[in-house]
């Protein structure tokens, strides 16, 4: 018997176990944790009840210092992680270190360096053009397929899932009025996106080519990038996105290792434009991921974006981020940009849900163009796992609050 | 005699005491200094000796303990140092915690939480409109007199003046080109800016008042905000500079407290539209500030951009930056936009100087349109201090080096 039993098909079982960062009412101390069903194992201690020597990696209140240790240490810590939870000596020493997930409060699981945000998905840009540029010829930019767009978010305001978003107040102006006018944001939306967590930092003037992404991406999470429309439309023109963004960015409190995604890797969709050198993946191993969102309001489910649909990779994105010497940190942030498929069912936000407004949504408590205060939206996500399971990951949930 | 003798008119003199972090041949452990002429006092070391409760602010290997301080304490601390540096019974104590500033090794002053770049001098505005929208009949978008426009920046690149700058590469695309090419920017520029240091956080949800920015903002210093304008022209639709800016960013080694500017704030200009009321500052005391900026290029002056002309204060920053429930950490860092005056000469980028190009300036070993590989950029500043003197500002300098 393993230490730990895990339901057949739970999506936390021992192939899974993603990091967080764990307190409990006994002790306020934050610990790394690794989640397992519906526990989460005090890994630091585990690892100082056995004498690992990732103690100190793992007996830490952030997971900055194992994310600093790169890539070897990575998996040589989920190696042990995965022994200990699956050979039976262990189960004296280590159950008294597992809490029941219901009882422990998740933080923030490291701290934010730079957070970058992309716009990589194909039917959410077009979505997005048609939208706003009703009378263009062509919905996308003409830089679109040539580089994965994306801009710097505001990291100090990331949280964990769990915590409630204020509805911001800004400037909008609808082009009817005659000046701006101050107040909340009438058309506060969700962007359901992929976030990715660096561990290795990269000095400045040295661009980190494709194939070193895993070299330096730890791996990912769930990220909800809210977005108040009216603020963003009278703002962005022409420095970009703002006040509209920086309000508030939820991830999940798991992050998921990209070594328990290697079953979930596949190709990305075909390109239909060249690629100058730097970013041409055609011969490079499938860096796409087959992640299935699921995205509800209030308990009902209103869409399930496809991850593997996204038109740009993560590796991708950082080969670009960093190609004009822009150095990487531990703890750098960078979330994918809305995930949205091509059904309508497949859309990762309200703006694409709802055609901005046009068609609301039907909820059991009534219709919905943008969120109302009192809304939680809750995104979860799995990946394909080995031998037809599945590898979940953690959700990220948020409940809109008045200002 | 005073501990510390200043040739008179020094624009570093005892009422200037601006910080930074400085190690020495001798010792490579950072610790923080106050500069006095042409010497760095070593702060913390002084705080020790004097058996100062500072010394739990001032001996350290940042300005972060100091900045998070809060106001009463900023001030009490320069009240202290000014007695330290002004009474003559602490020379023997303090005449061997003095540093030559040529012997001295000058760091990043602080740790940089979030980066923010403003775009509030409407003389560069205006330029940068006739310059790429030549056919547009206004050259400010209509949210220009409305708000200060802003956009986040890489924090993690930001540097200390005298760190060599890489010339990035990335994509470009002429308009008469096919597809875009691949290779270093070739139009390599530079903007003069003042960054402002947050000391005191606020919590998300919470914005801050105009009235309330001296309680958050402990001082500032020069910037140098490098951008590869061929990059930016590519990348910028529709969500905002990126790799354009995101390679470097340069910030003087002195942080001026705002303590040390008090004769130097003014009015700001006239504003030609009304206000939101959180903007609004027609009733607060005066929040610009008269910088007298110079920008050289290998020694010669090449432009005298007057800090006095921009049209957004800091202090309206700030409320717009937090207007959404934004919160502030102590070393966020926000950059004013390139100061630019009404005067060809004042003109804080070479984008305007050289209106793109089309008019090279002639330097002594030859035109400029862009930065060439080896050139020096220099900013220094002064502004005026009580009874004529004047307060200077740490230049900020960068070489820029082949990639």
């Amino acid at each position: 018997m393993p230490p730990f039993e895990v339901p057949e098909g739970d999506p936390f079982g021992p192939n899974n176990l993603p990091y967080g960062v764990f307190s409990t009412s006994e002790s306020s101390d934050r610990r790394v944790g690794v989640r397992l069903g519906d526990h989460v194992l005090d890994a630091g201690a585990a690892a100082l009840a056995l004498g690992s020597p990732y103690a100190s990696l793992l007996a830490r209140p952030t997971l900055n210092p194992l994310l600093a240790a790169g890539r070897t240490a990575w998996s040589d810590v989920r190696r042990a992680l995965t022994a200990w939870v699956t050979v039976p000596a262990h189960r004296e020493t280590l159950a008294p270190l597992l809490h029941p997930l219901a009882e422990v409060t998740l933080h923030l699981p490291f701290e934010v360096a730079d957070y970058v945000d992309f716009y990589a998905s194909e039917n959410h840009a077009r979505n997005a053009g048609r939208i706003f540029r009703p009378d263009a010829a062509e919905p996308l930019t003409p830089n679109w397929k040539h580089l994965p767009i994306g801009y710097h978010g505001r990291a100090g305001t990331v949280v964990v899932s769990g915590t409630d978003v204020v509805r911001p107040s800004g400037q909008r102006k609808a082009p009817s009025d005659a000046a701006p006018v101050f107040g909340p944001s009438v058309r506060l939306d969700i962007e359901a996106e992929v976030g990715f967590v660096v561990g290795t930092p990269s000095p400045q003037g040295s661009p980190v080519a494709l194939a070193d992404f895993r070299d330096h991406v730890f791996g990912l999470c769930l990220l909800n990038d809210w977005s108040a429309r009216d603020i963003q439309a009278w703002e962005y023109v022409p420095l970009g996105p703002f006040l509209g963004k920086s309000f508030a960015t939820s991830v999940s409190a798991w992050i998921t290792p990209l070594d328990a995604l290697e079953e979930a890797r596949v190709a990305p969709p075909r390109r239909t434009h060249p690629l100058l050198p730097y970013l041409d993946d055609a011969m490079e191993e499938p860096a796409g991921y087959d992640l299935r969102i699921s995205i509800a309001i209030n308990g009902q489910t209103v869409s399930e974006p496809p991850f593997s649909t996204m038109y740009w990779t993560a590796a991708q994105q950082l080969a670009h981020l960093t190609v004009n010497g822009a150095s990487l940190r531990t703890g750098d942030l960078y979330g994918s940009g809305t995930v949205s498929g091509a059904e309508p069912g497949q859309r990762g936000s309200l703006l694409e849900l709802t055609w901005n407004g046009r068609d609301p949504l039907e909820l059991p408590d009534g219709k919905r163009t943008y969120l109302e205060d009192g809304d939680v939206v809750t995104m979860s996500a799995w990946a394909p796992g080995p031998d037809g399971s599945r590898v979940g990951l953690g959700e990220v949930s948020g409940r809109v609050v008045a200002g």
